[in-house]
């Protein structure tokens, strides 16, 4: 306890207290839509109240408390996280794209609602993130929300998420793009860097801008979300090697049946539980200058590559 | 030539010099994407860069040269504009919504490339218009940026276009929803008041905000949206039933083969000409302050409700 006054808590406490808080900004956020649409509202709240491990959130809210931001004041740029999180899960399980009827244990909102419903539910999460942003709740200087909407935007978009999806499509041989990646190492680390990295990216990001870091404390936290985010996607192939759908939550199985080049298939299963164990490394290296207020970031790399689900 | 040094232009080069700007700004911005994948690339191009008019542009353009400001300082506030509202066209031609080929004469973005592509080029297209108003280029001023991010997410989102179309949905029965529109005239007045009429307000908006408008300035900015937002969606009625494919450049009859209640339904088509034409005078009575500067939002305001496309 030499650099903070927070109590210890252990990472489960702290990410139901994460997952708690963000859920509630949520609801009131979503809320807004209800006077107009109430089935737009009401799928909105099926994509994004679902439960969920919040993990995403949880970076931002903890990046920024390594700089003395109390979480209420992270809320708002961590919750936009998490609104175009749940966008993209809603766009990514629609028929055209991976067809899922199952997410997180319950139908997916195109199953539970239709089609049209589910477009425009992730839609409006999209459009809501950058609503969030933008109010003074976000952060009391304009320049710092404005940043926060540049980094966010950069994350989710062509270059970012969306282009990833679009590679990972490419991927699975959905149609010739000149892009389409090849089955190398370098290539599936590229993908996931877009694909699912360019979140953890902006999580790490966005913290730091609330919190105001130096430029070598940023370098260090983008070092972390780099780390992090291979874990979490390497994590997430052994899954969809080794899991059960009951226990995940989702489909499984679904890659090699795809046809992709996954981390596991060009490491090995033993091969990919070392490099979890080098990721999990460069991440505590790159927090080694926050002290014990990076006791949960610490935790949270260990937590990322070991999770069951 | 009392309030303005710009050389006298007719509506026609005004909105031909707008729409080749904006142009060259999308085709500029959607660049970014292409090192990632080539094909969104080519799908964002294709849903923003196959003509149209550009007037929603050209709203902020014009409301913002009521100022003073110069076109350029205008463009990415424009541009990110026409980012919304080609997305939204993206998302509502596809199957699951309105299932439509043609669009602008051209097959639709999930005819030309595939319904994943147009999902997730319209996503794209919806980011990028955040990322174009968090650069400088879109204002000096982070707080005018902000302002800007704000005004687009809530015009564009749940209590906007986006709730706009989950009404229109209802609208044609596509499923029961409690905030499902009468057929009357309030309801078909609120439904565009939402669907078309938000983005249209935000044109007006944004170029007050990047003019630095009064409050009472504001307001006459928002009459005139409202009655040039309502006559843009008399004029689309009446081509509807009046129209034929090969001169609007897409499906019509629509409306009434999906059962929905339109203006011209409400009114009779000569009901709806005579309220195109209040609606033109109280654009006109809007304006009055303004003077010659105002001179191409009048003519915009005649244009719209006389279109024939």
């Amino acid at each position: 306890m030499t650099q903070t006054d927070r109590p210890a808590e252990t990472l489960a406490d702290a990410l139901a207290r994460c997952a708690g808080a963000v859920a509630a900004e949520l609801e009131r956020v979503i809320a807004r839509a209800q006077p107009v649409s109430d089935r737009l509202a009401r799928a909105m709240r099926h994509a994004a109240l679902a439960g969920g491990k919040r993990l995403r959130p949880f970076l931002v809210i903890e990046s920024a408390a390594l700089f003395g931001v109390p979480m209420p004041r992270a809320l708002p740029a961590a919750t936009a996280l998490e609104c175009v999180h749940c966008y993209s899960l809603v766009h990514d399980d629609l028929p055209a794209m991976d067809d899922d009827d199952l997410r997180r244990g319950q139908p997916t909102v195109h199953r539970a609602y239709d089609e049209a419903t589910a477009i425009l539910a992730g839609d409006g999460l999209l459009t809501l993130a950058f609503e969030l942003l933008a109010e003074p709740a976000a952060a009391p200087d304009p320049a710092v929300r404005i940043a926060l909407v540049a980094a966010l935007a950069r994350a989710a978009g062509g270059e970012g998420m969306i282009g990833g999806q679009m590679l990972d499509l490419a991927a699975e041989g959905r149609f010739a793009d000149a892009g389409r990646p090849a089955p190398d190492l370098a290539s599936v680390a590229r993908l996931q860097e877009l694909k699912t990295g360019a979140l953890l990216r902006y999580a790490c990001e966005a913290g730091g801008l609330l919190g105001g870091a130096s430029p070598s404390e940023i370098a260090n936290l983008q070092a972390y979300s780099r780390a992090v985010g291979r874990a979490f996607q390497i994590a997430d192939d052994l899954l969809d090697v080794e899991g059960d759908a009951a226990t995940v939550g989702k489909a499984v199985g679904k890659d090699s049946a795809a046809g992709k080049a996954t981390f596991v298939e060009l490491l090995g299963v033993d091969g990919a539980r070392a490099e979890l164990g080098r990721l999990v490394e460069n991440a505590h290296a790159a927090l080694s200058g926050f002290g014990t207020r990076a006791t949960l970031l610490r935790e949270a790399a260990v937590f990322i590559a070991e999770r069951r689900n």
